[in-house]
């Protein structure tokens, strides 16, 4: 992950905002890790448990739970159902949000197809394309619809909360301006390049190389050792 | 990004390996931000102008930096094609890491493309899939072979670095045993399940939906301002 405007708007707007975005991307981890011991019957789980799962210090868990409340018991640990329940709405998953993906190549069929995003309350709306052999193309239980006919599809929609780019590099920053030419909230770019937003826009970027390079990393530092 | 043995494994093994995995994401978002300064002409940079660019503070962008050496002069900054290179070689960027991507669907012809991997010398050598309508396409240079034959593959290549898991949940640990076997040193796992492996095996896994709940986080912060 690089390039989160978030953060740097986080640090502008006061009080609540001043969460540090590892905070946030900490919590995202918790979450999961609950999700894996509710999905196993497990029922309430220690600060320590909590820092071994995450591979997080417990200074640091302890923190990050801290900027919300007090969500543990000293010495029994953290009821499981209701410490998700608080990290999912302190991330806003209890809201419902409107998602549509620009770019029905193989990325973005991969990421209409991916199962956790409703699990997590994002629903997939819409799937776009400027290529004519792809509009009208199913995917699950969308049709692709035509780019150049997104300011209808949002003016039906009543509004899109999460944009997401799957497109090539070269036709990222157009397809950019017409998610922000249509008020879309927050756009999350695969496209493998910078793109510019203007700053009340949420932006994050994903580079899936970053992934290959921390692997490297230990890949090398094994190498050294023998 | 969530479960990171490599983390633990840091932990554990003496000297150089206890430098931060936070430390090493941060200098990948580095390298990006210097490769994208470099590309447009720009030869030196500030440690501001790195805080700036990353939104990192500037006491983190130091003791990152640190752990490696001097790079930079006071006053004047970082020479980026330097800092660039020697950040590369800390990532190990300079070595060529063969690398295998597993399951022929959506997802792992999208990585199988992504341009991105090529420029920091990640080799894909093989795709495999066990879906004989699949086994024999060709995804650009490449023909799709059986995972049922990918012992032989290793042996002809004489060991592969990195194998990506791009395979539906149900039969990524399948997948992943096989790549264990066959003395795969690092696996990336882009299935949305956990999987087993063992602790000698440097490991990360990628939740896509991590991105979408952190966009959550501040659209909700977001609509409550405003």
């Amino acid at each position: 992950m690089d390039q989160n405007k978030t953060t740097r708007k986080g640090r502008r707007e006061g009080k609540r905002q001043s969460i540090p975005y590892s905070t946030i991307v900490r919590l995202t981890q918790y979450l999961r890790i609950l999700d894996r011991l509710n999905s196993i019957g497990i029922t309430m789980v220690s600060s320590n448990d909590l820092c071994e799962e995450s591979r997080v210090n417990s200074f640091l868990v302890r923190k990050d739970l801290s900027y919300f409340g007090e969500f543990g018991t000293r010495g029994v640990g953290y009821n499981i159902a209701y410490l998700r329940e608080e990290i999912a709405k302190i991330l806003g998953l209890d809201v419902k949000r409107k998602l549509v993906i620009v770019g029905a190549g193989n990325l973005g069929t991969a990421l209409a197809k991916y199962r956790g995003f409703r699990e997590r309350g994002f629903e997939l709306v819409g799937i776009f394309d400027s290529d004519p052999t792809k509009i009208g193309m199913r995917i699950d239980n969308l049709q692709v619809e035509s780019i150049f006919k997104f300011d209808d599809f949002v003016r039906v929609h009543n509004g899109i909360d999460i944009g997401i780019i799957a497109v090539p590099a070269f036709s990222a920053q157009y397809v950019a301006n017409t998610l922000l030419a249509n008020n879309v909230k927050a756009v999350l770019n695969f496209a493998p390049i910078p793109i510019e937003v203007s700053e009340n826009v949420i932006y994050q970027s994903v580079d899936l190389t970053t992934h290959l390079e921390i692997l490297s990393f230990y890949l090398q530092d094994s190498n050294r050792k023998g």
